[in-house]
């Protein structure tokens, strides 16, 4: 068997999410269902745009169909760049797979092997940095530190990353960032990015994976839209899906984009070897999600709802002070993108909660689910809970009102 | 990156496919749309019996449905067997993937690690060797031979597997078989398995890892239906998917069924890792197809479907003697079960055709997709063609014609 750690995050979903009444563990939007995404463009499954439920259900196209792969081209638009002007991204440059966990996996499955270095950014998605280290490789982990509102301290960064030898050997492999990040909501902003990227550069071009399936969720006024790992560098390679910022989790598509060519036929090469293709129905419906006329009513809608929700939520925590009515104090770094919250819950004498405990009673009594952040991101963030808000509203706040009961009590 | 060869029979087919005309390089049943699906039960999709376009497409049951879970686990019901009976397969025993190459690749990633002993039953697909190879497994060819029609021949089996040491290490890891097999189309006998079980059990019982992808399309009135390894191997593990027997490439599902549940709860670990969950879309259309009144149906029209064409094909191929008006010799093995033919061309001198350049320009010239038997499945299968005759009975009988032609001025 190969040493593998039970991935925390998804066996606690697993285990209490199908029990719980107000789910506040989900990091995704408020899911639609077929009719109501169909509704945006005004169809029906009567009326339907697109070929469906006519069309025999063979493996169709086998890196994703033209359509699809198109629109999830045309979210990567011609930049200028560290590396000088980036054009739009082809569609040739898209790879689609069965989700962003998939995109994640295969880029690792195809770039990474025994004994290779690979920085990865933590906090983050545990799938990050257990999957290299299933594969043999040598994992350092890029902290990120509360204190510091998560920001990346590149210089951190600096000392960590390797240069390959004068044979072309010992550089670092893969450098891995999240953004929006998991499970903290903080935004990296395009100033750090190209910190980042000059750094790879000038370790011999190492690529750098991000992450990105809470993007385009940025619903913070007071802070810019970040790039894509795309808009900024030749070697960048991001994955995403329609699960988070798209609301439609249920249909198992998402992404490898990469501006090398190489790297997305090294990976159609690999992926020969677990995918075959994603379903024909899910392609049909993602490639009308995200086509012209759609996409936009679908991110309104999402990021609408985001923004609403938050303001509900940092009124809840009282802005970090802490919850009206009950006596445990509050930290947390504003979540401006992507759909949770990391938030520390200490008592009086600052001592924080036992994150996993709470999250099981609160389940138990409420019905109400968090993510524990103590258990599912590292020991350091002992205390520390992972909301995701961007679920109905109504949900939201009846959720909370359930917390700050508890609370009350515990 | 990882050390993982070209998938010669993917990368055949994502190259030729989407430009053939007459496609008998595919391996699946002739694929239903959704509406012919529905029309099996009288349904239509205004008309559904399960919910699909109304609910919210949320990840929803991590492992897959009950009901779906519950319709696979009731394909393998009570056998009495060489560990005594075995009771029906507890739907908690299957794991739902995103098709039979995502649950075999999910076995592979969980149960073998870098130097574990891998005995691969072949010729098979590709992917049964070379994905433990990529994780560093040892593997060792159980090589099938065509003078002996394929069959399992268990003394090579014997003089093959490793029992563990004293410390409990160095037993052969996993024996992997493909049954019905992948290209031969031949079917190993239960009383075949059973041998083959029982070795494993001589050795501490060895998992036995069992691609049934295209049970259950048995269409020899002469042989009966083989066993699943499930019905006489307590250890055994069992792959699977709709896309082949059901006719239903299009929604990626899969799963994998093992009498131990230790392996279920390994296997899910992993999947983690890599997967979240399958299509809701597919995974309600997938429990519809295997419901009660609906499968048997759907397997009665493939069943037929291989009969017939199987028919078609023998007659074309002149039971092995050669082909009606060409100076070609054929020779092959009765492919009992399943969709495809393994067939070896000769000149009159007895030499075999080049595969690979002979199917590039039969696709060329005629638009038949035949899969390079050499190419695709190792050099000693030099002038070996796989056809896949489970397709529509017209495009087989104007390919075969196309064939004939194209071999006339070869």
């Amino acid at each position: 068997m190969v040493q593998i750690k039970p991935f925390n995050v998804e066996q606690w979903m697993d285990k209490y999410e199908t029990t719980a009444t107000h789910n506040l563990a989900e990091s995704c939007s408020d899911s639609l269902s077929l009719n109501a995404l169909l509704s945006l463009g005004g169809h029906t499954l009567s009326n339907l745009p697109f070929p469906f439920s006519s069309i025999p259900l063979t493996y169709g196209h086998i890196r994703g169909s033209p359509e699809f792969r198109q629109n999830v081209a045309a979210l990567y638009p011609p930049q200028s760049s560290n590396d000088g002007l980036l054009p739009a991204l082809p569609a040739e440059n898209v790879l689609i797979t069965p989700g962003a966990i998939a995109a994640n996996f295969l880029v690792f499955y195809t770039l990474v092997g025994a004994g290779d270095h690979v920085i990865v950014m933590t906090p983050t998605y545990q799938q990050l940095h257990s999957v290299p280290a299933s594969l043999g490789a040598e994992v350092e982990e890029w902290k990120l530190r509360p204190e510091e509102g998560f920001k990346a301290d590149v210089e951190v960064l600096r000392e960590m990353v390797r240069k390959p030898g004068s044979d072309g050997k010992g550089g670092t492999k893969l450098i891995v960032i999240t953004n929006p990040n998991n499970p903290t909501g903080v935004i990296h902003p395009t100033a750090a990015l190209k910190e980042i990227v000059s750094i790879a550069q000038s370790c011999g071009n190492v690529p750098i994976l991000s992450d990105e399936v809470y993007r385009p969720l940025f619903h913070n006024p007071d802070i810019p839209a970040p790039a894509s790992i795309l808009d900024i560098y030749s070697h960048g390679i991001a994955t995403g899906s329609l699960s988070k910022a798209y609301a439609l989790a249920g249909i198992r598509v998402g992404w490898v984009a990469a501006r090398q060519s190489r790297v997305i036929q090294a990976c159609a090469t690999a992926r020969d070897y677990n995918t075959i293709c994603v379903s024909m129905l899910d392609d049909a419906v993602a490639a009308y999600a995200l086509s012209k006329g759609i996409v936009e009513k679908l991110l309104e809608r999402n990021v609408a709802l985001c923004k609403r929700n938050w303001s509900i939520v940092d009124r809840f925590f009282g802005s970090g002070g802490g919850i009206d009515g009950v006596r445990f104090k509050t930290s947390y770094t504003r979540s401006s993108g992507g759909t949770i919250l990391f938030v520390r819950l200490t008592d009086r004498d600052g001592v924080p909660i036992d994150d996993k405990s709470f999250c099981h009673d609160l389940h138990t009594r409420t019905g109400v689910l968090l993510v524990p952040g103590g258990f599912c991101f590292g020991s350091e963030f002992k205390g520390y809970l992972r909301m995701g808000y961007a679920c109905n509203t109504k949900v939201l706040e009846e959720g909370l009102e359930k917390i700050r009961n508890f609370l009350k009590e515990f």
